[in-house]
C-alpha cells in the first residue's frame, strides 16, 4: 500500500490514466475551468456515487466503483438518444484508499471512457471520511439531430425495454447476502449490479427512429420510474411473461416465494432503456434493435396493471 | 423542524427556489439530462463543498452553504474572463438536515444564481451522513470571445490582484477559534470566509482588455497559486505594503507576531483574481478596473521573493 501524500500525487495519478489531449478539447485539465468545443445544444447530466450509499467496498472492487460510477452517468445520457462528449470528476478520498485503489478505480474509469471517447477535462479532489464520486457527463445529439425526452409517450403507444429489469436488484441482494462469492451463483445479476452497461449505442438507434416518442433509463424499477415517463393522464398496461425474464431473476424470486414479475417490476438500478413507440412504428424498432422487447402498452388512463393486476406503482425512494 | 421525507419532497423545494424555465434551456430539470443551447464553445468547472472540510455548521449557517457551494464554482468561470451560463447540483443530504436547513440553503443558493441570471438544470441527490455539494457551472465567453488562461503570463508582465489576499484565512482561524461571534470583531474577514464574492465582472472587464495576458483564481493562497499560474521557467517577486494589505490581516498578524505579508501570502479561499499584464498594458487595467492592485513582477528566472526576501512557495494541500 502507497498512501497518496498530495494533490499533485493525485493528479499525475489521473494523467497516467486519462490522456489530456482530445479533439473536442480546447483547454483541458489544469486551469480554472476547461474550455471545449460544443454544438448548438447539449445535454448535461450529474450522478453523485457515493459510499455505503450507492456501494460497498465490502463487494465493490475498485475497479466496480470506478466503472459504475461513470456509467450511470452515460446511462442517462444514453437514455436521451445522445452521444456522450466528455466529463468532470470529483473525487471524495478517504485516508484509507491508497494509490494502489484510486489506480485500479481511475483504470476502470479510464477504460469505460476510452470506449466512449470521452476526455475527462477537470474537477476536483478532496479529502473526507467516504468515497464519493461525483460525475458531471455532457453530449451532443447524434445524427437525428434529436434528444429523446420523457413525457412525449401517447396512449396506444407500445412500451418497450432494452436491457434486464430486475436483474441489479438481485444481484444487490445477492452480494449483500454473500458478498463477492455471490457471483459464483448469480454471474448475471451480480455483474448487472456491478457493472451496468450504459447503453448508448441502444439509444443513438432509438433517436435515429423518428417514430420513437419518448424514452428514459430505468434506475429506480420501472414500478416507480414509469409514472415519470408518461404523461400526465396515462397509465400502461404491463405485461411479463415470466419466460421473458432473466433466469436469474426468475430464479431468485423463486427462491423467496415472490412472483418474477413482481422483481421485474420493482428492481432498481438497471439502467435499461424504457422508450415508447406507436403500434406502426413498434416493427421497425424492432428490425433496428432485435434486443428490444415490448414489455406493455400506453393506456388513456392513469393507473397501472401487471399481466392484467391493478399494482402500486411505488418502488424505491433515496430518502426512504 | 419538518423532516424532508421524500425525493419528490425535496423536488418541490427545489422547485419553490429555482425557475426551471430559461432562455438558454431547452430541456430543463426533470428527464434524464438537462438540453441547453450552447455558444460555439464552453468552460467547465466542478467544486465539491462538503461538510467538515471546505465548512463547518457550527459557523456556517444554512445560507451561507447554500451561497458559498456555488460562489466558489462562478469564482472559476470569473476567472477564466467567462460568463456563467447554467450549473447543476449534487446535494448529499444528512437525516438530521431538515426541511428549514434546505429552504434557507437554497435560497441563498437561488439568490446567487439569480444574480448572474443562471438556470439550475437538474443534478442528484442523496442521504449521506454529511452535507456535500457538487456544483458544475458552465460559462461562454463574454463579449470579447475570448477566456483567459493560466500559464500565458512572460517575464516582465505586472501581477497584479482584484480582491483581497489572506482575509479569508483569517476569517476562517476567528471562526474556528470563536464561532459565529468572530463576526463582531472581524467583520470583513468572516465575510471573505463565508460569503466570497465571484468576481465575475471584473473578470469579463479583464478578457475584454487584449493586453491581460493571463488570469486565476487564488484559492489555496498566493503561494501555492503562483507557481501554477506562472508558465514554467518563470517566477514572481512579489511587494506588499503592510498599508495595502486590509486592515483586518494587518491587525489578525499583529496579534499572532507574524507579518502580515506572510498572512496575505499564505492565505486560502480568497478567491481573489490574480492577472498579468504587459507593464504598457497595465495604466489601462488601472482604468478599466480601479480596484486592481499590482502585487508585483514576473521573473525571467524560477523562485519567488517576497519584498525582497526569498520565500518558500508553499501553501495549503488538501491532502496534508
Amino acid at each position: 500500500m502507497t498512501r497518496l501524500t498530495s494533490e499533485d500525487d493525485f493528479l499525475a495519478l489521473l494523467d497516467r490514466h486519462f490522456p489530456r489531449a482530445h479533439p473536442g478539447v480546447i483547454l483541458g485539465r489544469g486551469d480554472d475551468a476547461a474550455v471545449v468545443a460544443c454544438p448548438d445544444r447539449l445535454c448535461l447530466t450529474k450522478d453523485l456515487f457515493i459510499e455505503d450509499v450507492h456501494f460497498r467496498r465490502a463487494y465493490f472492487s475498485p475497479a466496480d466503483v470506478g466503472y459504475k460510477a461513470l456509467a450511470v452517468n452515460l446511462s442517462d445520457v444514453a437514455a436521451m438518444g445522445g452521444r456522450p462528449a466528455g466529463f468532470l470528476l470529483g473525487l471524495v478520498c478517504p485516508e484509507g484508499t491508497d494509490r494502489e485503489y484510486w489506480d485500479a478505480a481511475m483504470a476502470a474509469m479510464a477504460a469505460l471512457a476510452a470506449r466512449f471517447d470521452l476526455p475527462l477535462v477537470g474537477g476536483d479532489l478532496v479529502r473526507g471520511d467516504k468515497i464519493g464520486i461525483s460525475v458531471t457527463v455532457w453530449g451532443a445529439a447524434g445524427p437525428s439531430g434529436r434528444f429523446l425526452t420523457r413525457g412525449s409517450a401517447a396512449a396506444g403507444d407500445v412500451l418497450f425495454v432494452v436491457g434486464a429489469l430486475g436483474l441489479a436488484r438481485v444481484g444487490l441482494s445477492v452480494l449483500e447476502k454473500d458478498g463477492p462469492d455471490a457471483a459464483g451463483s448469480w454471474p448475471a445479476a451480480v455483474a448487472a449490479h456491478l457493472r451496468p452497461e450504459p447503453r448508448v449505442a441502444e439509444g443513438l438507434v432509438l433517436a435515429g427512429l423518428p417514430g420513437v416518442a419518448a424514452c428514459m433509463d430505468v434506475s429506480d424499477g420501472l414500478a416507480r420510474d414509469l409514472p415519470r415517463f408518461l404523461p400526465p393522464g396515462c397509465g400502461a398496461d404491463i405485461f411479463f411473461a415470466p419466460a421473458g425474464l432473466p433466469p436469474e431473476v426468475t430464479a431468485h424470486a423463486a427462491g423467496h416465494g415472490r412472483p418474477p414479475e413482481k422483481a421485474a417490476m420493482f428492481g432498481g438500478e438497471d439502467y435499461a432503456l424504457l422508450a415508447a413507440a406507436p403500434p406502426a412504428v413498434w416493427p421497425e424498432v424492432r428490425r433496428a434493435l432485435p434486443a428490444a422487447r415490448a414489455v406493455g402498452v400506453v393506456t388513456p388512463k392513469p393507473g397501472f396493471t401487471l399481466n392484467g393486476q391493478p399494482f402500486d406503482a411505488r418502488g424505491f425512494d433515496h430518502f426512504g
